[in-house]
């Protein structure tokens, strides 16, 4: 079920079974010579749609555009910076509780969310325990390569040139999902580099074309059918438990 | 051509024959009882979709979650407050233009966003004219339904109960593009009342159901086709003049 | 009744009889070779001055300094950024409520308010939609130069010239009120050039003299007499119906 | 010269003579049974308006809502929160740099003012200082009481009853500017108790009618006169040591 | 007792016996050729800690880096923005608060902080103020240096040369504390200059060494250490009362 | 090299041979029922003080309020919100940078930091970023207890009840430090529950005591004596190698 599609009788009919959503997020950057810009935005979009489906849980709007300062060297990538995340998700927050939800999950499909997205949960906490009231509202994120199974999957399509960004498998899904988005690019070098980075200049100083680790060009739609089964599986079942908790 | 479906190299080679972008803004709020709550991110999404597929321009992610405070009161609505709206808005464009776009389209489909939109413009261009440099970039907003011909077309097909929110043409265009959301329901009165309104409890005080004005039950795919159609003509040639402006 | 010009105990009498409050908002911004750089605030200070004498309505503090960043390349000219004005309305209305004012009707006098002034409505409101709490309070706004009649008052006197910024009727306003204050300077073209503009840099090259579409040059104290007329009559009416929403 | 009385061009030759400016700062709040609520706005703004007058220097619009929040519980108070003061003062002393002036000096009517209108001062030099940039733009304050040998003329005129807040002086300097305005009231009792306050439930319930320390049934536009006498006398000579720093 | 080596139950059974606390505040920045970057803020630290031991009563962290932007041209100095400084202040204040306090006590060390950090008290009380409702909290600050009967002890030892800024007693102090931090420098001129100043390149300008109309060759621990003595004693009297109040 | 201790010309000179500086980041917050309140932030600054001894780097003031919402059900915590830790760090980095920093190392005492300690660098690289500016400074945080081969000393003395807050590592070292803040408290049960934690009334809930799967009552000065060594060892070894990188 998924909240754009939905009437609000609908979701006011959902809300007397369950009170749980759950939010895609990710970003909008570049993904090396053959990824999608909206990869990371994409990957949790397609597994919580297909979990959703399965489980008839709701799926929010995506959060498409994230904390991405370091990719700003490269064209069509864009960032909130942090601060201005948070207050986002503040009031998507609110309004979700607002509205009868207290129990938000979140899809994360980009590493470098994780810690704003974690701070954003702690500016909301802390206005009840500031106020010493008790919350009566629950928030979690997970990264959709990090459910239970996925990255065994992963690993075996990938054995070699996974990396940690513009990576053969979230290449797969969106692949998968959008065939007639396939890029084929030679990479140079088969494998790109890794390290950490800094700001932006950093970042494209040290992945001159944007990979990191990885050789993306292993991806295939084949593959991201596999992921997206084993993410959606993996999903409706920490979902169920999150709800539930 | 869309940003998420596009490779970093791609919008490399974009910008050298355009730097010009077209957002879709919409809003993430109840329309009524047959309407869609994804409703004002989904038209502009879906007509500048169609659009960009026939001219080729690009279009970036959509803006999903926009102000809507009046809608709070009806499950599963949300809101950005005006000042958070503003801050997002900042970096979205500023990301744009550092990546190097200086024509930025937003097509909006929420009158509820239109004056905060265009504060968040004047807080762009504010930072140029207190620094007293030239800003070389240049943004606009349209809303969908007011691009030349397009109330023509919805007249035709709906002269009676239009309305103001959560009309029947704008419900049209999402049951064109999502046949599997479209949702029967009676509407009573049929035609919904109209007037002014101010916060989430008055609105939901004068507008019972959520609709104001207007008879969505008259919603067809047949018609969002037709609407569809005449929007997407109108934009190319709308955003073709603005790009090269 | 003016607010300044009033003790505690006056006000406290007033609150007895109407919870309303007018308050004038405008700009300090540059309007052309023979305009004053008051001008935007000093109109509605004039006519919601005159009408408050009239019908005894109580008048607040002008909010001098609004969102006029396109005419920073001027000397005199100020403004506040968006998301300051937004900040700083708040802290008004917030104010006026505090101490038991229910209707706060904004009386403009410039264009470029219009969209923040609206955005700082809505974020007023949302305080209140966001908690699921009723606003008991109600925000309106108009342009003295819209209100019932005045226009026509406006085009008898100066129909051909009008323009849309530093136009003849504004600049006759302010004579009429500060007499001591005419200018008479000699305009080059006799009525200045029409069209959109950016930020400050680009207002500048298409308005060089500062006017748009205007010919100030015909303004005069005796018609300003006339269109305070008309905007004070029409003002009392509409503050009236306001009050009694 | 005031600057809403003035074009852009006139502020364009003034600013080949001067790049200084005065802006008259103050609050809107009670000031007892017979004082005015604008009394700290309206005082330095009419000193500061015959002085320059006398000596030809410019005078911005009047900053009219300050940081008041302790006078919150009488009617027809308004407050500004510090930070939002700060922020408000960024953009009027920006806007001002950007079309030419260097020298600002704020002309205080609010003991409530100064610690947050230095703060900003700070806030503004910050910006500089963190940057290490030399900052050319100088910023002082001072309140018109305190301008060299106002103090004597006050305390001539009421060796008894000055007190602190809603004083005899202040409130004669508004009788003298707004004969109109003048009201009779008796005060019990006859001087207010004096002492310190935090919040506005706390101010009210020390200073209950609203005065500390003070006899302002003492005030008649006649002592007004003087003290403004004195005032502009010295604030010609202040404002002119401060421009040729 | 100090809050930063005691258990929460000493706390806890430290506010049955009393609700208030003491907070030193102070600032990180250059103190001349020999004295302590961490002057400030080690100078309220040294002497809240002593009176605390004397008197029993309980000291909170110390606020360590303050409104300094002034002396930013020298090496080792840090600042707070003064909006930065609110906000942290507010959470300190909040957090306090929601366990149980309610008088905070700031000694305070740095001139340079008194007007934000009143402008942070005014913040805090503006929230009820504006709420309309009675704050049962009060805050206070103080100069450690204009504690009854501290001044007179600073001019015994130093009748010449104190100075305002890298003075012989504030040196003292802490080399009283830290006498492995002594240094041993000449100065050039033996008085530093005296006057105003704005931002950092103005600040060091006119004071190229740092120090404000001071000697501060002339500190020594002795002298410290009967500051110090005449500090406390002070001090436990102040806060006793304020306690009290 | 203590920043706090040093004079700036002291600083000054040490620029010259290095551009680096260490900041402890700590927390005040409840540590259980023998545990300091200031113990993340003792733990840092006391271990960052020996190394710089050890070494001769620069050790900055301990940033000694910290994101501690969850602990605010217990007497003494306080926090920051993470949007105002953000913008305070901000005003930290930016500081240092301006006056010769370009390495800056948190050495950090709390684990609800990390998340917003990260955030806050990617704001302050942000800032870079979308200026399109190559950023010169580099920013790195670790926590003490993970530093190479610490762990294996606390598991080595506390093979059972370490757990995951007030732990008796940590208690350890703040014991050897501050040997007349040890506190002998029996522990109900011996090991505190482990789990997870939304606000503080859940915190509280969870774990009634404030320990979170430990059992601190094992603390002895000792202990920390030896898990300072090897954490002072590690840290002068992980700073070279950041400084160097």
């Amino acid at each position: 079920m998924k909240l754009h599609l939905s009437s609000w009788p609908e979701v006011e009919a959902y809300l007397k079974t369950s009170r749980g959503i759950v939010i895609p997020i990710g970003s909008t950057e570049q993904h090396g010579p053959n990824g999608l810009i909206g990869t990371d935005a994409l990957c949790p979009e397609i597994i919580a749609g297909e979990a959703a489906d399965a489980a008839g849980f709701l799926v929010g709007p995506t959060f498409n555009v994230g904390m991405a300062q370091h990719h700003l060297d490269f064209p069509g990538s864009m960032t909130l910076r942090p601060s201005t995340m948070i207050a986002a998700l503040q009031d998507w927050i609110t309004s979700l509780v607002r509205t009868g939800f207290d129990r938000i999950y979140f899809l994360n499909g980009h590493g470098g969310n994780i810690t704003t997205l974690n701070a954003a949960f702690c500016e909301f906490y802390a206005e009840y325990s500031l106020r010493g009231e008790a919350c009566p509202v629950r928030l979690t994120q997970n990264n959709w390569w990090q459910l239970p199974g996925v990255m065994d999957v992963c690993k075996k399509h990938f054995p070699v040139g996974e990396g940690g960004h513009a990576t053969p498998s979230e290449v797969s899904v969106t692949y998968y999902a959008y065939p007639e988005a396939i890029k084929s690019v030679e990479m140079h070098p088969k494998i790109a580099p890794s390290g950490r980075f800094a700001d932006a200049a950093d970042f494209r100083a040290s992945f001159p074309d944007g990979r990191c680790g990885s050789d993306p060009a292993q991806a295939s739609p084949e593959a991201g059918a596999r992921i997206v089964e084993a993410a959606r599986t993996a999903l409706v079942r920490d979902v169920a438990a999150f709800f539930a908790s």
